[in-house]
């Protein structure tokens, strides 16, 4: 039984404290009294700046416990995570005091009815070995560093009652803690599912089938024959329930049973060949229940700045749309932290599989006694509440660790330490330091690479990568998205500072990004005279280049074994983020871009650029491609539209494709005629209905002569 | 109080035990059998064979125990490791089974005195997951792999008690633990140490500094300024002791001070560059007290087929070689299991920095649960054993485990374990999980590479790696020495079966490795028509070529931080092995060559290839390499011997060169003249009488014709 109570807060800064403020729980501090402050919304124009005073604030929350004292039992006060170094006060005496917002938190509060509880917040966690006021201020905590500032993400740092906090009546028959294990034997007819209980009686245990029939009961249940989990498009992700009862409490949870592993990419043992020879990469491909799958998905963002606000209802809204998508997984990404507890529920149920980086991201953690021991703690909370989740299939230490913007390596305590714990409580599910380890890639994140000056057709198409866990292709919203946070007169023309590159248009790692102003003119064959024209022409950048890369690295498999783009959810809103949907559930143009490329049985052709033009030998290989458990087999026509005309190019069968199998076909050669065009569209078509097309750059012979302005 | 005992042994085979026969101890079980059956020295030609079939014979020791019993005194039977699968019996009644060859063996024995003991071993453990049978057999265990045939080791199968095997009587004030730790600040200048003490009573610990003066006293004692433990050629392996003492009972050991990183190769951060990106490499830079160390050396492998036979006498000449040859570090590779105690003890005292691998090398460990049980059990008391070391500078999980012919990976659950373990138990010593990681690499083994088609010169030049640390090239050691083993009427012509083979000259990876007939007939100018001219080109080849590969590793620094060669020493008489030195402690010619190639400041030329025919622009860069603490600097000269006249072809004076550093001089540019030789020598003479001189290979332009047949 939990019993809510209703929150004030306020801040306390160098001159006292405000007046006390109405307060969200779960929710920040930061929201409310912005709130309180009249700062309005945070997305819109520069509103997010107004919080940059609040950073060094202390803040408190008040509340008096209420609620009725029962015989035999005692009161919990209980907070699901409190955000990030607080103290726990009542009737002014301190009785906790922590460090970490992962952790949950649970003070005996019996007898207590009608006192104060105050919640004091200490100022956000600035690392003294931060080179910079970035990031590198949370190097020394297991605080997500992406409130701290990031290419896409504001500087805003949030804090607060972020999860669920209560009161809750226990009797002595209350279950602490009822955790299923299990063993799945060789060919998976047999699991052996035991449950660890905390409990001062023997609670009655039941399991129930995913139709819901008893399928065992006790402590220790053989389960024969389980219908195991899958993921989306490789099966159903069963989910069987069981039911832990003791005369005054009841818990209840789902267990998948599946078997997952990271084994090596298909022909990568082969490698490196010749003397001196080092290592072979490191295995980066999925086995889910003895069958290699194919990962397919995206980076999952802290969907709110937030993080307080977050519910179940948002997360549902987006990982429906990812299954529907034909996506099967998300990488978690280390910079946002760990979610709520509903987002594994929903991805256990939708069959999306879920990497968990812990919270550490580009800069480096030094392995002081200190973090290391905070670390210590709440990476035991984080296993601890997320491996009996189904769809968790694998643990990172963080993001890009091993590269020059970090420093870390193979040798650092706090990745030593996240190995071990892993290790010990949880062995039975992989786990690497860092993405990319060796043999994988990230980036690149824009539609052409002025280093290697190649478009990502192009760029894909020269790598070898064992996965692709990162890259992107900028995007803007429509024009009425917007135009919510935009004020009319900074629209158009685009200025390069101002709410542009507050919103990261012109604020990522170099002011052409993600706006690519740059990129996009060099496609443009008349001028982008209008927000519109900007926004279309970014719009079809990203749409075809999150095709092209998708489909190149399905095209690489079994050796590529990842294809998850940067990135899919947003924290507020931006001008033209990498994102497939924009804050807070608003499908982009690439979204059905990548939903397409994600089909399991799809036609596609591996074009060698993008860009083309009157008079050259224009090609596409074509590719029936299959990562679904069954056999597939198609008939495909190909056809060009240029200028208005219809060109037939080449019709294939594909023959019967294994399960998990693409198969090459012919390749389509054209010597292209000159047409008053700017675009040709190359599409393919199976004779079962399903259609692939691709809307490529051409040019005349005359092309026309661009003006390039339109930026101040 | 350490009492010995006379011991018996016996094999128990299928049709019933043998006689009993004396046995040594420590010692090996085999060894006293052989010498029983009068099958003479294992090295001699194909003696070892006869071992075969005692594979999987059980074996029994016996001794009756005997010693005074002491009032207030307990008995303990100690063995410090018995080799490797037993039971303990007194008086027909068993009190201990054990597996694992690692782990000390105690047992109260008070009141036993006059009782049979017998310590029955078990058939060697061979592996249900074995494909063949050969090393693939130890997977299961934590037997070193190597006695089950190795390309240069013989399949021979030792058990016993192979360590220090005693009664000690005990009294209420026995320590039973008295291990330092310490702590080092920043900047050197302070050590805090503690002693972590198991005794019922309070033990006095006294410290004394490296001269044997007080330097403190308790079990917590700060030392201020201490003297660091320095490796081989960058300063004095400073050792304090400590002596912990109660009324009837004294223990010792000695500290050396230092801080052990690996950090990132100098230059390595820069790289990969480009979209999509992968991680930097792993770091294999050592650094010692905040000093970049290059690490030159060997790597050790068992110095006797019979383990239990190597004493401290054994490892004090080898090591006190390696010294001598200014090496500064041993890889003790894994293959070969972990050294008895007095190694390390030598190790620290004679400043040799020592990489410690677990008993894994070339085969897939798979993490049954049973294996992962022994394995944390034997890695947990040898992290216990050797972690007091100051020569202890790197853990390693072992061999080549992350290539093909192995088969682990980063996911492997014992490397996962090991890496856990050293973590919780010693975390301020580097782990890897194996060699090489990503970066480094291992090979070639023979002068002339068939693959590349390249000799050594060419190959290193070629190659970038962060630490080579393993390369050989095989070298036959003087016909006398081949004479000892190999009966005459086999020693030339060299038969490919036959104890050449069983010694591992056409034994080895492919029929003409180690002795590589190929690769001396490549470079023969006449006929190899007796073991005398077989034996020098090899020796030439060996000699030559190390010096190339060390003297390369040196100049690639400071990206390249490690050359290793493979192999230091060798556990019996081989026939062309790549080793240094021959069983047991005979330097062959390579060795004076390696020493010369690792003086701390030294000329080198870096010649681009071995073989130069007349015509041909001969070039040689100059280099003075210096990997000492000091500057350096010298003039140099450099000339060249061809034909009986000496040429003169330049000076270079070097300039200051700073500690730790290499200076590139002038290149050495001359048109080979025609002359009547087959070898030329480039010397280089400092003014201060150093010498470096390279023979190669030199060709007229009327070269003779060589018949290649030579053996059958």
């Amino acid at each position: 039984m939990k019993a809510y109570m209703e929150w004030q807060a306020r801040a306390v800064r160098k001159n006292g404290p405000t007046e006390w403020f109405p307060a969200e729980v779960p929710g920040n501090v930061q929201h409310d009294y912005g709130k309180m402050m009249g700062w309005g919304d945070i997305s819109y124009n520069d509103n997010v700046t107004r919080f940059r005073e609040t950073e060094d604030y202390t803040w408190e929350y008040r509340t008096w416990l209420s609620f009725e004292e029962r015989e035999g039992a005692k009161a919990f006060f209980v907070s699901e995570g409190i955000d990030y170094r607080f103290d726990i006060l009542i009737d002014g005496q301190k009785l906790i005091s922590h460090e970490g917002m992962f952790t949950r938190v649970e003070l005996d509060v019996t007898g207590r009815s009608g006192q104060e509880m105050i919640i004091r917040i200490h100022p956000h966690p600035k690392s003294e070995f931060a080179r910079f006021e970035d990031r590198d201020q949370a190097n020394q905590s297991v605080k997500p560093p992406v409130c701290y500032e990031w290419d896409w993400h504001p500087r805003m740092l949030v804090s607060g009652l972020w999860q669920d906090t209560y009161i809750e009546l226990r009797s002595d028959d209350y279950i602490r803690r009822c955790e299923p294990f299990y063993a799945l034997n060789d060919d998976y007819t047999r699991a052996e599912l035991r449950f660890d209980v905390d409990c001062d009686v023997r609670p009655e245990i039941t399991l129930y089938d995913p139709d819901g029939n008893v399928a065992g009961s006790g402590r220790s249940i053989t389960v024969l024959n389980p219908r195991l989990w899958w993921c989306n498009g490789q099966g159903e992700p069963a989910l069987y329930r069981y039911i832990a009862r003791t005369p005054g409490h009841e818990v209840s949870g789902t267990i998948g049973f599946r078997r997952v592993q990271l084994v090596m990419n298909e022909g990568a043992w082969v490698e490196p060949t010749g003397f001196p020879k080092g290592r072979s990469v490191a295995p980066i491909q999925l086995e889910l229940n003895g069958r290699r799958v194919f990962a397919k998905g995206s980076n999952w963002v802290n969907p709110d700045i937030y993080n307080g606000k977050i519910d179940e209802k948002r997360y549902e809204q987006l990982i429906t749309l990812a299954r529907d998508a034909n996506m099967n997984i998300f990488r978690c990404w280390g910079g946002s932290g760990v979610n709520k507890k509903a987002f594994y529920d929903i991805c256990d149920r939708l069959g999306i599989m879920v990497w968990v980086e812990f919270p550490l991201a580009c800069t480096n953690y030094i392995g002081t006694d200190k973090y290391l021991k905070v670390l210590e703690q709440e990476a035991t909370e984080i296993i601890m509440n997320l491996r009996s989740h189904a769809s968790v299939v694998l643990w990172c230490g963080g993001n890009e660790l091993f590269n020059n913007w970090s420093g870390m390596t193979d040798q650092s305590l706090a990745l030593r330490l996240l190995n071990s714990l892993c290790y010990q409580m949880d062995r039975d599910r992989p786990f690497i330091m860092t993405s990319p380890i060796f043999g994988m890639g990230h980036g690149g994140y824009t539609f052409y690479d002025p280093d290697k000056q190649c478009d990502v057709f192009e760029l894909f198409q020269k790598s070898d990568c064992t996965a692709y866990t990162e890259f992107g292709v900028p995007g803007m919203p429509d024009v009425d998205y917007l135009r919510q946070f935009i004020p009319e007169d900074e629209l158009f023309p685009m200025k390069k500072d101002g709410v542009w590159k507050l919103h990261h248009a012109f604020g990522a790692w170099g002011e052409e990004r993600w706006a690519c102003l740059d990129v996009l003119n060099r496609y443009a064959q008349e001028e982008l005279d209008s927000i519109d024209k900007v926004v279309e022409m970014s719009q079809w950048l990203q749409t075809e280049g999150y095709k092209a890369i998708f489909e190149e690295a399905r095209r690489q498999a079994p050796y590529c074994s990842m294809a998850i783009n940067w990135c899919y959810c947003e924290p507020w809103k931006t001008a033209a983020n990498n994102s497939l949907i924009a804050y807070p559930v608003v499908p982009k143009k690439a979204y059905a871009a990548v939903q397409s490329a994600l089909r399991p049985v799809m036609p596609s052709a591996r074009i060698p650029k993008f860009d083309w033009k009157a008079g050259e030998k224009f090609s596409a290989e074509l590719w029936l491609l299959n990562d679904s458990p069954e056999a597939a087999e198609e008939a495909i026509e190909a056809e060009i539209e240029l200028g208005g005309n219809v060109y037939k190019m080449i019709s294939w069968e594909s023959g019967c494709v294994s399960a998990n199998e693409n198969r090459i076909g012919p390749t389509v050669n054209w010597i292209l005629p000159d047409a008053a065009a700017d675009r040709m569209t190359l599409t393919l078509r199976t004779a079962s209905g399903k259609e692939s097309s691709y809307t490529l750059s051409y040019r005349p012979r005359m092309a026309k002569k661009v003006s390039r302005q339109m930026n101040v």
